[in-house]
């Protein structure tokens, strides 16, 4: 209830803060008999990992997980896995500047006057380290997922108003490797280079920048999603909002979609010759009715600024009082390399609930 | 588990098809002693009802809401609340058409393919008529809430590519007034003129068009949200996406956020006379850190065109045989005007959701 | 969280009050293309409903129930399915007498105290009349149970302090058909004699009295029930003790099983010539580490005797001032006869939700 | 789903197994400002540890818990509380004799037969290890309590057939100090004696035997509990159950009250000087259509005899062919001393929960 749990039957719970002793994550309802890969798991984990290039955060975690319980002789048994991220690096003096005063457009203000007390360093609880519990509970899910055949991918779309163009994700494989040979993640070599060199020069201005994240999921069978609140779609939605600094989400045509006419939107069924009903597009963007129809599911994520800047601005004090602060702390210029996996990651976690969810639709 | 629930204290569960004996919903976590306006409830029911001009479907129900539980002279008792709406005017027969043939862009086949069985009429569970109870229930959430003093208001934004010019939102009755003055919603008038006669061509042409509704909530308190998963515009975002039709959600600076840099995006805090904390600028949308900060809750919402259009399409049938399908039945060209109110609804459920959850923020 | 919905993937929602215009209930995630036996729901009912006989209360209610959704030509489609009752022979004035003065070992006083008003007509929600809804989902959860030979049953075991010998349950029809040979339901005939010439009296004494019932379920596979919570006897318990009037419960060997010694309780394996593992004993009841262990289920509910009595009591009323009270308004001497198909519902609710929770133990 | 979680807005999640690592809890919707005293904490676990006395196991743990998460200066802060407990003395070689072969009346063959793999290692999962979990969750749950006045205390009433006489609850403390002076915890010194003795004729003879524990809540304002299937009663059963080896819950006057008449059982209200609504009895046990009514709240727990006794017992192996087996690893003779705090711990989350659940009852 406490809003620190996802999911219904593949449900998660994530614990911890920034500069606590150590983050981490319960998984209840993991059927039996998977074969856990533990380092996959870690290496989707350095995915997201501070410290890994000029234009990500120069904090030092080395986020290494240990699985505590629920997994005997490399399968999980049904019980709940837990999972566990202790916490290296944590330089809460850095964090002595926001004790008494509220960082601009962080959570300072608002936990503070939730629960009138908060772990101030590093934004406690509110810090995107939480993350890191949810790409390794993301992780195990896409194992369970790609048990299935189910494959799930996303890269850096845009930076700021650089946009990339539309890639191929016919082969998945090589859809990752030409997006993990570069430090922004964008699958399109060419945008890459841009998006890089602009992120830098935010960077050195002490300054940061948004950008969009678009993901696709492959090989994802007809039925997926609840009907009527639980739409796949609703469910993907309210998973990517959730992740820090996340302002906007859309699948298939999206805002776009909006302004088109039903003649052109409808996405007319095809069958082919091996008998698979597709549809010829796929504005509908792999869901229909909130259930999934068999086509690539597609959707982008909208991320904001990160909010720490290394420019002096305006604020309050607890008291009200006028006050002003400048960033401190290891941050960084631009969120979106990072957060490719931990939007995968969201994206498995509703994918295998709602697998397991669509096991008793029909009686049998 | 089914996804046909929704809130976790202020909880409604509906029910019901198209063309079926009758929806309904039932809310449970209502507090006690609230007054039941029960004409406000149906006024704001006669606002999704269809057949209220030419731009909506000449479909014919008075969507009459009886209430058969929970309220005992007038009041709420803390029992839970049904709420019944007959349906009335079912041509079930419209509807033969598509028994076999599986209409675009519809939930015909994805349904089909989860329960390998649906109620074809009219849509069954997937039509839209199924928000009907959502507003019932919206309505008495809005009545919780201007109990507190929150306001929930909406319009339509846009239509195809019309866009309004942002409206002020201070004098919330004037908005409404200003807003239902005009069949297409929209509170500014000169917009509206010109998205009802765009509307109207559409129709004329058989055709249908998407749009987009703006959403603001006024006089939230500070700290309604709750970290990690459950971020208030999380819920809000499934809320809407929830919707028949949505296909992208933003809140503040939405998508447009991800192009600016931190320095220009940043709410500055300030202090009034009065005592009172706010930003100057509102980019985050009224939520920071997944929690309400007092500021106006901003929000926009996505609407595709409707999938049933007037004119033949290709499509396939059960067998996966190519069929033709067109439209049959009566519906809207656009769906935005009789969605401004699902979209309040939708917010003000999410709403007193969550203020009921941050009653036990802090022990006390 | 309000506490009217059971079960997690079975999931029901009750609603209505003794007096108001009707009860109810909806079942979200029966899975679709279960054939409805309608009148077989009808037949539950009728077991449950008041004026049967001599022992139970004269009220006359047919209790005719009818579904308004999620059926589609004989079938469930995946959809919620909304059962309505309405009330019909509500003679409300018989309950003046409890407007402003708390009757005895009844909810009066702790609803008027948590909710600050009440539908005092009958007990309002707290009328055991809340319990038909129950019975109406129950007997669509014992089809869903029947189409995979899982069987419950029930009778009554003890009247005061009249008890029946043990029952053979080796042929459910049969135990069944002697049953309902009697009003009282017990399935020993000549114990049923002496329970009904008991409770007669009792009746003619204005009195009333308590008694138990004996459930079994049979054919129940190996598997159900989810450690270490969601215990399968935990749910069973709670599901009875939520039932009015019951105030104890035990299952297996049960209060006597804490007299016993290790070796006389341990119940051991054996495997029979066909290859079935099953147990020489059967102290455990079925389940073992909260999970069935493929030997009958049995457990047994006590139930007080009923509150209202129609003899003068001493009471307070509202204000606190000495009153006094006698009861009115048409009541059963004894529960417990109308309660065996309550107590079966409640435990098919809880069978039909685990099993469809076992769907997912193993990957595959 | 799985049923690792408990509670709904005092929400705790367990984890680990017997052998594992670690065991631990999460425990989310604690509200902030809490104090948390870890003292207090970890002497209630001291009272569940293994190696307390020649009645208990042999085995050694500290249980040394540790808190990770979710307290910032000695004060709950609203996040998730993370609580980790490290496993020390794991034998696992006294396991091996449980490879192949089931316990009788262990849960060896349930597991096994749901989940097709099961780490045998004293239990996995099943083990009552879990249960110091629960015991350092119900410590937080009882001060969260303890800060409102509410108390909770428990002693063993009965061992076998020695049944303890009622015992004065009026000076909780002198309860909790007359109860720890023995090994058995019991309340009543010339009862304990007996029960210490006859436990430890049993444990020579390599048996186990069951017994009673009886709980009482004093303190607890009117109107916790949440109709109609969230009874505080029925919730409280369910906790109980839900801990290893119980096999009976009653409250009130629990079985023996389904003995009585009417005219004998119904509670009295009267009013006392101070203007205090009581009854006169509290057949009741506190709680009146599942709602307390602020009476002491009074139940009993039977317990099973330990299954693992130190004397050969036929069975069967995984092949189904027949085996032996005695008992190995260190074990209780009698389980009830050391399950005192556990019934307790688990009432108390009952009644955060239902306390929490209980603030939005009435509107304000």
């Amino acid at each position: 209830m406490a809003g620190n749990s996802f999911g219904q039957l593949f449900r998660i719970t994530t614990f911890g803060e920034s500069h606590g002793e150590a983050i981490g994550v319960i998984i209840d309802g993991c059927p039996s008999q998977l074969t856990v890969d533990l380092d996959y798991i870690q290496s989707e984990l350095d995915k997201r990992r501070p410290g890994q290039s000029k234009i990500t955060t120069q904090r030092k975690e080395s986020d290494t997980v240990k699985i505590l319980s629920g997994v005997f002789e490399g399968k999980t048994t049904g019980t709940p896995i837990a999972m566990l991220i202790p916490n290296e690096d944590q330089r809460s003096k850095d964090y002595t500047h926001n004790v008494d005063v509220f960082r601009p457009s962080h959570a300072d203000y608002t936990y503070q006057t939730k629960y009138g007390i908060r772990d101030h360093r590093g934004g406690g609880r509110s810090s995107a380290r939480e993350t890191a519990a949810r790409v390794a509970a993301g992780a195990l899910a896409k194992l369970l997922l790609k048990s299935q055949g189910i494959e799930i991918v996303a890269h850096v779309s845009s930076v700021g108003k650089i946009n990339a163009p539309n890639v191929d994700i016919s082969d998945v494989q090589e859809f990752i490797n030409q997006r993990e040979e570069n430090i922004v993640r964008c699958a399109d070599p060419a945008t890459a280079e841009e998006m890089i060199e602009f992120i830098d020069g935010v960077r050195k201005a002490g300054d940061t920048v948004g950008g969009k994240i678009s993901c696709y999921v492959k090989n994802c069978p007809v039925g997926l999603g609840e009907p009527v609140f639980d739409k796949l779609h609703a469910e993907l939605g309210k998973a990517m909002l959730s992740i820090n600094a996340v302002h906007g989400f859309e699948f298939g045509s999206g805002f776009a979609g909006s302004e088109m006419l039903g003649s052109e939107h409808n996405d007319i069924f095809v069958k082919n010759h091996t008998g698979d009903i597709s549809t010829i597009t796929n504005y509908s963007g792999g869901i229909q009715g909130g259930i999934s129809n068999g086509m690539p599911i597609e959707f982008k994520v909208a991320f904001k600024p990160v909010a720490t800047i290394m420019k002096a601005q305006a604020t309050i004090d607890s008291e009200g009082n006028a006050a002003e602060i400048s960033g401190k702390g290891r941050h960084d210029p631009c969120v979106v390399p990072r957060a490719v996996v931990i939007v995968e990651a969201m994206a498995a976690l509703v994918l295998a609930d709602h697998w397991l969810r669509n096991k008793n639709s029909i009686l049998g």
